[in-house]
């Protein structure tokens, strides 16, 4: 468990409104709040949860200390009594995500809060910042991850990543989205997520040849031994020389491991060095690349019938280079008022910002027959869907499009991770949560998984939830 | 002082190395890095160098724990002679840096590390992950101050940043590179980045009506008081409620401060506003606007007449979206061997990746008559640039392409920030360096500074290190 405090990991706004909150009475007053999100980066089809561990792990850790009451006193805005509330400060709020893992699909709760107003607003940037980072890197490296189809993708961004955590977290999240290890040792030591590497240019350019090089190395790790071949000459100088010094650890009683290729045409040079290698008799050497990939040039490379057999993806992935930014957003959806909940919806000119009201659950609906993902249902709390009958769904802005679902497993989504503001969730390892991960994507169809012009996964919502959406709707707009 | 240990955030090839190293007898080999990068992001003209406080603080806590040694221990490759080297781990590197704020320009060493290889190779990922982000984000950052022309620009994306670093450091390297505070408390209050911040819609949405809302914050932010105008709608609603409120406050002695717009037609929404507050008496009360702004739209915003007073901008800014990557590199130029520096070059068959060898250093030459830069220059360290006597530059590519330069100014780039492993440099505050980058960027003609197609500022050669250059690559080429 870290114990980092970043309690002060918090936009300006949510301790003015705590304070304000406090001041005009409604501190105490219960509200609700989803975190989703509107659109999957990439044009994608879908994403894949995470941070939810790191979640828990804020808030637990929550706290302020004397120092951020000092600091926050000499702003000469905030009363002493709401600084005493601060110094006190005891999280209550109920919480409810989507485990880690976990395909995600627009507009759907990932998760829900509910709480004293006061508390439930503050926790917002950190919520956002968690889920916005490790979804955005996990569901980019799940992409990468299809592209190379069965062969093993490493992380190897640390160095081009967004601040220290972009590279920490980052690799914890590439290993959820299917990534086998990362270059990163702290992701390693902290997360167990297997790092990996060997010697960089500079260690050849060290000694005074590259045979020179390659066979100190060779020396140091008789067993570990990946060579970096393209100092010089890839087809000169890197293969022969990696020849001369695999066949000397064959001799010696040794298995070199492989080769890493991290310059030029990548599909012509690791031909040529497969086949030199299989021509020494090395055919057990593994061919590894890297240099600027991404999904596409995965894609291609393998199309070409390049002979790869890992992968190491760095700034791309550590970054989501194409697309850096994962927009999840935390709406309120309802307050308590005399112990009844009163839904909340943002209006907006712009209908895909218009909010579902309320306080909801999301279901997620499975065919029997194909063991596929059919749907998602979003519903009010309490609502049940009986999955021993038919169930029709509709688009929710659509609404003759319909479909009635027969032979179906229905499964909540969401589970509860704080109640009362005390933990009740056990995270699950990060090697189950990158199995659970595997094992779900199997359930959405390869058609939402396509890189472009996937097909649309439906969200659709409960017929009480679209009703009550459109009375308030229609409430908002004649006022 | 952060005390932060990242002593484990390495790529794990840095480890791998440094046991080679070790274990080869070439621990204490003296080798000379350079860090630089190839390109500004967005096709820019100039970057802005930022991250050196923070390689000194990773620096000063670079100590290896016993559960660190443990970990590695485990890995059953590194030898127990090299495990106690690490443990007693004395940092004995000099480094020279361009400080914090500086304008930087492509291929120009950032940083120069000379030491034993064994620790010079090792912090390769720190400095790179340091100075990459927050360069990154502090020259993004100055592109969009320049587009808002002299109006203040926040850094508000703190719930869409690449991890709690994306976000803490952003917001310092944002203020670096001109913006006048940020949401990020935490950033405030570790490193003085002014945080502001008012109110969400969920505090509009909490309360009965946006009257009430807007009525509850005036009287707990009398002085400070800047209303979220867009929940409902701007012109029917938010507005004229925000107009009773801040003539409540005249009334009462107060005075109101401003008004937000997040969504819709900023152009227009932002002039009518403007009318409606000016009919209103209120002339003071400033119009602040946010919602996925860039330098672009901000530029557009200004060109179209839309009445901004300041802008908030979040994604965009602190991913630096458009372009996420600031690809550092960090490349060995030299080793010394028997007291001799042997200079080192990385040929490539692509020409922008070859290296420039040797033990270096980078002089700004200013025109003494219009105070502006007229050319970097890099030359052998030892090597004087003699400013009382006309100074022929020249491209290193096209070589016929020469100017000599006469009354002018040269400046060494770089200064000391560790020697034999200590610091000696003391970091400015976090207000002179933006004041440095202010009055540098001064220095840079505006054909530089220009957002699209800017003219490309000179970094050349000198004679002796372009002789050695060539000589190096003719020998590489010929073996």
């Amino acid at each position: 468990m870290n114990n980092r405090n970043l309690t002060m990991l918090v936009d300006f706004y949510e301790i003015t409104m705590a304070n304000g909150f406090f001041e005009n009475g409604r501190g105490n007053q219960t509200a609700y709040f989803d975190m989703f999100f509107r659109k999957v980066p990439d044009n994608a089809g879908y994403a894949i949860m995470a941070g939810v561990e790191q979640i828990i792990e804020y808030i637990e850790n929550l706290n302020f200390t004397k120092e951020d009451i000092e600091y926050l006193r000499k702003k000469n805005i905030f009363s002493e009594k709401f600084l005493e509330y601060l110094e006190n400060f005891e999280f209550q709020c109920d919480i409810w995500a989507v485990p880690e893992g976990t395909p995600i699909f627009p507009n759907e709760p990932l998760i829900t809060v509910r709480g004293p107003a006061i508390q439930a607003q503050f926790i917002e940037t950190m919520v956002l910042l968690t889920v916005n980072h490790q979804s955005l890197i996990a569901t980019k490296a799940n992409r990468i991850v299809q592209a190379a189809q069965g062969r093993p993708v490493m992380e190897f961004g640390s160095r081009r990543a967004q601040g220290y955590d972009g590279a920490i977290y980052g690799a914890r999240a590439s290993y959820i989205g299917g990534c086998s290890g990362t270059a990163c040792t702290i992701s390693d030591r902290d997360f167990g997520v297997t790092a990996l590497g060997t010697m960089a240019h500079s260690w050849i350019q060290l000694f005074p040849s590259e045979l020179d090089a390659f066979r100190a190395y060779a020396k140091v790790y008789p067993d570990s031994c990946t060579l970096l071949i393209d100092t010089y000459s890839v087809l000169k100088s890197g293969i022969p020389n990696a020849i001369t010094v695999f066949k000397e650890l064959e001799k010696a009683g040794h298995k070199g491991v492989g080769v890493r290729i991290d310059s030029g045409d990548i599909a012509y040079l690791s031909k040529r060095t497969r086949k030199m290698l299989d021509d020494a008799g090395l055919d057990y050497i593994k061919i590894v690349v890297s240099n600027s990939l991404d999904e596409f040039i995965i894609r291609d490379l393998i199309m070409q019938g390049a002979k790869i057999d890992s992968f190491g993806v760095g700034e791309r992935l550590v970054t989501s280079r194409s697309e850096p930014v994962f927009g999840g957003v935390y709406k309120l959806c309802a307050v308590e008022e005399n112990g009844e909940i009163v839904p909340k919806i943002k209006i907006s000119e712009n209908i895909v910002k218009i909010t579902n009201p309320s306080y909801k659950e999301v279901w997620r609906l499975f065919d029997n027959e194909t063991g596929k993902a059919q749907a998602d249902v979003i519903t009010l709390t309490g609502e049940v869907i009986d999955d021993s009958r038919p169930y029709t769904i509709f688009d929710p802005e659509q609404t003759y499009k319909k479909t009635t679902l027969k032979n179906f497993t229905a499964k909540k989504l969401q589970t509860q991770i704080f109640k009362s503001g005390k933990c009740v969730y056990n995270s699950p390892s990060i090697d189950e949560i990158r199995d659970y991960c595997k094992e779900q994507l199997e359930t959405i169809w390869e058609e939402v998984k396509r890189f472009e012009n996937p097909h649309q996964y439906y969200v659709d919502l409960s017929q009480p939830l679209w009703e009550l959406k459109n009375r308030l709707l229609s409430e908002q707009f004649n006022t």
